[in-house]
């Protein structure tokens, strides 16, 4: 089973260049299941149901999230009906939406997790043991992927060791810079701390560089606004086991417009 | 002139591996300047004179430094003696040390600057007027090399874009794991997010992974410790123009013990 | 019932202090319960049994902790035998010693809370949430009394809002700094947001003062030691109603050695 | 010399309330200075022309701000003009307005001075130094008043300590909740941690405080709004040496609205 793990997608830029880029990949290579990061599709600020049906024409079938989930308010009123897009698991109970799917890819149930990290980010339940939860109250599926929202590359890290060989993958989403340590762990699962973005290169973040460095500068506030110019697309490829669930591989799938 | 920077340096582990991959690369490669972030080579915290020593014996010139600059008190008896250590530039005035140095490659002069971030890290002066002001400082300097300490993606893009074309290269340091966004920026300027580490590969910055997991999970205190087994080797490898300083390219270089 | 409760005991000199002083107050005033937080008493960081005895000794019958719980490794060997002390409720499931303890006060229950803040301070279990579960496993009691450790002024208004007209009273602590807003709440819970510290008057909550405006101004590491000099004692009393356990008044007792 | 300083105004509420209570406090007492905070004076974000009239017209002749300074575009237009509003001194070289301000109470010169702390609240230059730097520009000023708006006890109390003997008060802002420590130190500096604020007393920091309990509790975004109801006004008065510029004594202010 080959999976595409996409990176956080920033403005419609970004959903623009998925489109674009998962047509050419599509055709060269089988993949089985397309995840996405969406948290930043809208303005670099949350999803709306405009860009969740633009990346599903795209070809994305589950769209995880993270702490720009809530940004757009429109969410709250589709969340709850659409099973392709998750939240965070560890927000508390009755928080909109579900912190994770099953879905079918052929006939394997596939239970696609997304999770948000605690170190300066987020005052959620502890990460680890609401992925134990739900991993318990699945023990018949086999093929687990796992993004891990957060910001520090050691609760990142720890999230791979702690779930090595009880899930598929671990991929790391959040601060948008794909980082080049994607490997198989010893009990077979696919890591990487982090997949990375798709929009623009010259951007920070996606966002236009002026304004985030002048903020840096000034420490006043400013209203951030999508890059322009030529884009990137950050990925990860991994094949899973058929059978036991395990990673057999992963590599990065970096995309850039010239 | 061929530049070598490399992440930061873990522990014993990390020093032992450095002098032997440095043995092997310089054997094949011609390299003009080693520079080394040195913050965490004494068992993961600060920096002594044996370890500063061990990593000039094996080809290390110029060592920064970062956050833990100042864990080992020893540190402090000799900083101020050894031109080849600096630590971050933006520390008060009055701090003992140097935040930046000047070497000479053949006959050109080269400026290393070690700078730290303060998103989710410190409370230093500001690092980019910090760097300005060094820069001016120095105009007749056209090779400069900025270590960039930093948590936050966005900080250490930002300095990389804010010095583009002013600066020979921005490397980033600190998150101990590598990203796979370096290029040279538009006006010359080699760029990488994070460098990475040099140390044991299956811990979480080098550190045991179980002591690391256990403190997430129980949010207790916990001392760290250096881990143990096979070691990676993280650094970036660039080529800057004679004349004007710019780069010409940069590379990963990764190293990893079987 | 009368109720004494005693802000952050700092060192030596708290745990000295704290005797002197019960010693007048006790002889003036009939007091039903005292309760203390004494996550600082051991040279202002974390209890040991030594510590423990002299509080029980001097007339403290319950302690509580916060973010130093942990601090003296001895704790963890004796809090789970001794009922009397308490740790933020909050800390996830499996953690030594208990968030919260029931005592005996004539005929009527007590029921004492210790909950941490999350702002700026601990990655721990949602604090509302985990106050109201304990609650509700315990309905017939009526006399509740919450040391509420935060950091966040907003956190800890917040929580005596959220729990006026359910327990007793909402005792901040942790800032080391008594406020003047004690206060009924409406529906008949005492509040206040920091009781204060007892300890060093002359020191930074309690610690030398010489060192914490040296590590301000150099932002280099340095070990914090307990202050010299004059102390201070800052408590509150109240009186809850023997029959519906509401507050009937709180008022703030600062004593201040000469 | 009689100076009364008023803690952070929050929003209309709060504004009508300084009139209010000003005109009764000053048919009463002599008052020869009133300084105010109003960094909240605007829905509880900023400061606008209106609102800095109506201050003016209610008898405050100087206002500091904070971490809200600029969170009204409109205060970029006027600040430069208008010599009786200030920001923290410490935010970088090139910021609109200034960081302390000279006035003439009868014949003496008095010298008011904003400055932010840093822990858990800003990225700006040190306080410390910052201050240091005003007040050797002014060595003929012996009547100065400091607004040391910050989040942490630890970092107020050391700006007190640290300018003990060089000013006349050091009056902490920021966290909306009066401390009950005001004094006067050893050298002559009046003190206090936080003087409180101006605006409803039912609300959580002034703000509606089912918003910022739902927002703790959902950690979802929620726009905050000023609360309704009953009103507290907190300030502190301090008297002045006229000659030395040493305080003579300092008392807490508080009216409550019944
Ligand atoms: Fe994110
Ligand atoms: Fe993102
Ligand atoms: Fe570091
Ligand atoms: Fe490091
Ligand atoms: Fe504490
Ligand atoms: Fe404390
Ligand atoms: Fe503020
Ligand atoms: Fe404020």
């Amino acid at each position: 089973m080959n999976v595409l793990f996409i990176g956080d997608i920033v403005g419609l830029e970004g959903q623009e260049y998925v489109e674009e880029v998962l047509g050419r990949l599509s055709s060269r290579q089988k993949l089985d299941l397309i995840v996405a990061n969406g948290e930043n599709a809208v303005h670099g600020r949350g999803l709306n149901r405009k860009a969740a049906e633009r990346l599903y024409d795209a070809g994305v079938e589950i769209i995880t999230l993270g702490n720009h989930t809530f940004d757009q308010r429109e969410l709250q009123e589709f969340i709850d009906e659409d099973a392709r897009i998750i939240r965070p698991c560890n927000y508390p109970p009755g928080t909109p939406g579900g912190g994770f799917t099953v879905c079918k890819v052929g006939k394997k149930k596939v239970l696609v997790i997304n999770v948000m990290g605690r170190t300066f980010l987020s005052q959620l339940d502890c990460p680890f043991r609401t992925v134990d939860a739900i991993l318990e109250a699945h023990p018949d599926i086999k093929h687990v992927i796992v993004d891990m929202h957060a910001e520090a590359t050691s609760e990142k890290l720890a999230m791979g060791w702690y779930l090595d060989g009880r899930v598929s993958a671990v991929l790391g989403t959040h601060t948008h810079v794909p980082t080049s340590d994607e490997r198989v762990l010893p009990q077979g699962t696919a890591y990487i701390t982090d997949v990375g973005m798709v929009g623009p290169r010259d951007g920070i973040l996606g966002m236009d560089r002026d304004i985030v460095i002048g903020r840096l500068l000034s420490q006043m506030p400013a209203r951030f606004s999508v890059a322009k110019g030529p884009r990137q697309f950050h990925a990860v490829l991994f094949e899973l086991d058929e059978e036991t669930g395990r990673a057999v591989n992963i590599s990065r799938v970096p995309v850039y417009e010239p």
